[in-house]
């Protein structure tokens, strides 16, 4: 039996996953405060509902046969999700729905690129409003959440819009400029059938096109929100791969990160797949293991202090009672307080696992100690002690 | 194209998200207290990691095999996972490891019986002591979890010691007692090899089988934990289904449920399946979908208000950056603050939308409030309207 976890699949122990919902915390109060409110799917859905919804990448979909027979798959994001949801329960969700959703999504990726095949998608969308003040406040969220978070971030925005005249395959040629370079997105334009003469003037008059009507409006609704609109950036080359925008698209980007964070646009047609009448839409996914990535390079993550104040040591096993009843008044006290549990291990193995657990203090609580009714605090990082009554140790930790 | 949720699988719409949200985080409250941390593992394993460990349920395991070839199985419940963990970074993982671990798992569960497929788990459990300060740590956490919730309850306690002489067989008859009475148990038994006479006898020992010295120990250091031992019975008949129990088990329950709603024990081999060593361990899962309809029932869970605190009206296009720079305002004083998007939409639909949503308060900013800096402060359960200032605005909302 291999031991381990399955390759692209990840543990998350204490000290990770404590930053991870340190994170989570902070993008889910922002959604709030914007009055978003938390939506959950099933991690199965039926396998018909995926497909024909994600183009070339359908393949990466984790799909099988249940021992009932039916044909399920793994959720693979959590827009089409959302688009069932609007069309299962249209008939008592008041519109416009605001939702987000923090949920794991599963792709059979590639693992040699260091990509995950579980990994945790935010997702923020309004769904039932076609005005711009919806797109405005999307991107506005986007910039909440990096300012809460404490990344500077730009917004690459760019109207889809500015594509209606090129065809698809000229389209995606021309959304990897930034990857490639000018000169082979301008080779696979000529693969692709262009001459070369019109495939450097759409190049040319592409990249000069002026903001339409659409961007400057959400520019000027983003003033107004009091988003600082020097981050986000006109780009009128910037295409997006996934075929259902329809208006807006936008990528958020980084020092420090290759690819976007966290992108989004608005998709008017895609929950007609499932409703038959159009329900317009626009929201973003932000991608929380290149968040945190960056969060972690560049040092905006809070110490990997251990979530527990306090290890209340255990001096012998007579002493044991002594050492429950202070850990039982600490907690009273809201004090997050771990008891050592077993009364015939050493002091000193009791200190090196706060150590390593990065348990910010050691009480002690010896003889000495329970009879004058008084503990003694360890401070783990400076190593000073303090003799303290209980409610000096209390007064102390809070 | 069935645009549904698959069958025993659920989607859990802002309300009822937001009460779950609640109870989560108050038991992760509970748990961090203790000192217990988080640890989050993926959903799907190598199969053979989770075959051989759940007896004949292992029929209900969602498995497949990946377009990669993998052998791979969905999380069915995570004790397995957590001795994989144990195994796996056996090296650097310091022991007591006190974890606590809140995710879905998966079962191909008859719906028909109103089971789930897709339900969440929340367990905690203690690696790598053998103390029975241990054991009744664990109790204690059940105790303050419902303590915590507001909801009465009672846990039954014996210890497997209890049935050493028996076979297994006869374990699990006695195991229905409470479920099918003494009788249909007794036949149980006689089908299963037994004569009637020793059937009755077994019984009868077992039923006044007095407290092990290793229940009383708990039960000891359950008083000095603070805990109302009242609310602990020991029930020598109590065998809990699953094998791998080899000292305390229990059972919590409460009126309105008929099963337990939260069980558990000390299993000091299981893990060595996979590290090879023997680590003892204890700990429980709590169903969390039982707890939530239990406190549904007995109306424990907060009011089903929105998350938000108030809608910010638009009365017309012109005034509509008026609530749009007031949403702002609210917004930085910490109130969460949904802006309505449409600046066409009539007074009268957004006032709808607010009280479908169960949105306390809305605010209407008209031409007469933009010219005096005022607003308009509804609220949507009394109906009183005030006129009110920004700083006044804010105060009431805080």
């Amino acid at each position: 039996m291999k031991v381990q976890n399955l390759k692209g699949f990840r543990d998350f122990l204490p000290k990770e996953a404590r930053k991870r919902q340190y994170v989570i915390d902070k993008i889910r109060g922002v959604f709030e405060s914007y009055g978003f409110e938390p939506l959950e799917t099933p991690a199965l859905e039926y396998k018909e509902i995926l497909t024909g919804k994600y183009g070339e990448e359908e393949k990466l979909i984790y799909d099988f046969k249940t021992r009932g027979g039916d044909e399920v798959a793994l959720r693979y994001d959590q827009t089409v999700p959302l688009a069932r949801v609007i069309a299962q329960y249209q008939n008592t969700l008041p519109l416009p729905f605001k939702r987000y959703q923090i949920q794991n999504v599963w792709r059979g990726e590639n693992t040699q690129k260091g990509r995950y095949r579980e990994f945790l998608q935010c997702d923020a969308d309004t769904v039932g409003s076609s005005s711009l003040v919806a797109d405005a406040e999307i991107i506005r969220l986007v910039l909440s959440i990096y300012e809460t978070l404490g990344l500077e971030v730009k917004i690459k925005i760019n109207d889809r819009k500015n594509f209606e005249t090129l065809d698809k395959n000229i389209v995606s040629a021309i959304d990897k400029l930034e990857k490639i370079g000018e000169s082979s997105v301008l080779s696979e334009m000529v693969e692709k059938g262009m001459n070369e003469k019109d495939a450097k003037k759409v190049l040319s008059v592409l990249s000069n096109k002026p903001q339409t009507k659409d961007i400057k409006m959400i520019l000027q609704n983003l003033e107004e929100m009091g988003a600082d609109t020097s981050k986000v950036i006109y780009e009128p080359t910037l295409a997006r791969g996934l075929d259902y925008y329809t208006g807006i698209i936008f990528e958020t980007v980084t020092e420090g990160s290759t690819s976007s964070i966290c992108s989004g646009g608005r998709y008017d047609n895609l929950i007609r797949n499932f409703t038959g009448r159009q329900i317009p839409a626009v929201g973003f996914g932000l991608g929380f293991d290149r968040t945190m990535e960056v969060l972690e390079e560049k040092n905006l993550l809070p110490a990997s202090e251990s979530g527990t104040k306090v290890l209340v040591s255990v001096f012998s096993e007579e002493l044991g009672k002594e050492s429950i009843r202070i850990s039982n008044i600490l907690r009273e006290k809201g004090i997050n307080t771990e008891l050592w549990i077993d009364s015939q291990d050493k002091l000193d193995k009791q200190l090196k696992y706060a150590s390593l657990k990065n348990i910010p203090y050691v009480l002690i609580i010896g003889p000495e100690e329970a009879k004058n009714n008084t503990a003694t605090l360890k401070n783990m990082e400076s190593g000073e002690q303090k003799n303290l009554s209980l409610e000096g140790i209390a007064s102390e930790l809070i």
